[in-house]
């Protein structure tokens, strides 16, 4: 279990059970953006955790609901560790400041896939995929009324709001895609260079 | 075709034969993004472009070539509309801002997915990767030249120039995933935001 200290610094008191499913759908979603959906088996998946199928079935309950699982357990973490605690911050500048370096820092420690993999939801059923639409767009929401008062503290370039919200996603989850520990960065390190790129983008 | 006009403003002097081409590779990339390289065959590709499978082979050699000939195209459109031009100017401030303007609107005009499938090529064969590997190391490296050069003119912000570079990819290949025509912005729009956002986010 290579990541299972990465995780732990994640949630604030995470069971051992929670780890391991942590570290699960890590290695799933990995073997998912690799071989595809289909071409991924529960076997592939137990082999490379070096379970049993019957002791991968005790942490999931199959294939169809993996991915929903996955997607449900990245939003999870969404919410707990950059949604909740952003929307409670008073100034606007601190709390994008604080969103982008606490979404970077949630990224790299969960395992870029994984947070791929929700942003690429056209596999799952339409009922699953729209509680992660939902989900989305309240974030979406908080990032356009975030760069609104900062317009109305005339502290943002003259820039297109939507464009902007897309931008900064795209600069954030681009890091899902290009990061590897071996970079040699820190998570600290990447998390601060992404928010002073994307505020200087945003910020006269 | 509903996208043959756009094509056509994209090379200087196409062929109808060389239009077409492009909407084949277009039509495919989509295809290949929305379902996955193994669970797309010819058929589907012929009948979205309403040809019959002989007339797609006239175009195209096969599946197997499909997805180099793809990205070949990519990395060719990228070449002779953004790096090309781009290496040939001066000021380095200039060439970057061409730069990215320049890849955003290629992406707008070829279609996200031809560019999302270049970016992501674990599915060719060794050498062909290794082709496309040193295509890319080549953009690579003039934008870490570009931004060590606005370094030594002290306009570029204290950035990490690896991370910096990583991070004006992730913007610009976001465009080919979140753009969709339905958001009703020109391209020239776009592409100019994108290139304030980023300029913004490295000078002082």
């Amino acid at each position: 279990m290579p990541n299972a200290t990465t995780t732990t610094t994640t949630s604030q008191r995470s069971s051992k059970s929670e780890i391991r499913t942590a570290e699960i759908y890590r290695v799933a979603a990995n073997l998912i953006q690799e071989k595809g959906y289909d071409a991924t088996s529960m076997n592939d998946i137990a082999k490379k955790l070096k379970l049993t199928k019957a002791g991968l079935y005790y942490y999931i309950n199959g294939k169809r609901e993996l991915l929903y699982s996955i997607t449900k357990f990245g939003m999870q973490q969404l919410e707990d560790q950059v949604l909740t605690p952003c929307r409670a911050i008073e100034d606007p500048e601190d709390r994008l400041k604080q969103m982008i370096e606490r979404h970077t820092l949630m990224i790299l420690e969960i395992g870029g896939s994984i947070s791929i993999l929700t942003d690429e939801i056209q596999s799952l059923t339409p009922a699953n995929r729209k509680r992660i639409v939902m989900l989305k767009r309240g974030y979406m929401e908080l990032v356009r009324e975030t760069l609104q008062e900062l317009r109305a503290q005339k502290k943002m370039k003259q820039l297109n709001i939507n464009i902007t919200a897309m931008n900064i996603f795209a600069v954030i989850l681009g890091v899902a895609r290009w990061y590897s520990p071996k970079k040699g960065w820190t998570s600290k390190k990447v998390s601060r260079e992404v928010s002073k790129f994307v505020m200087g983008g945003i910020l006269k």
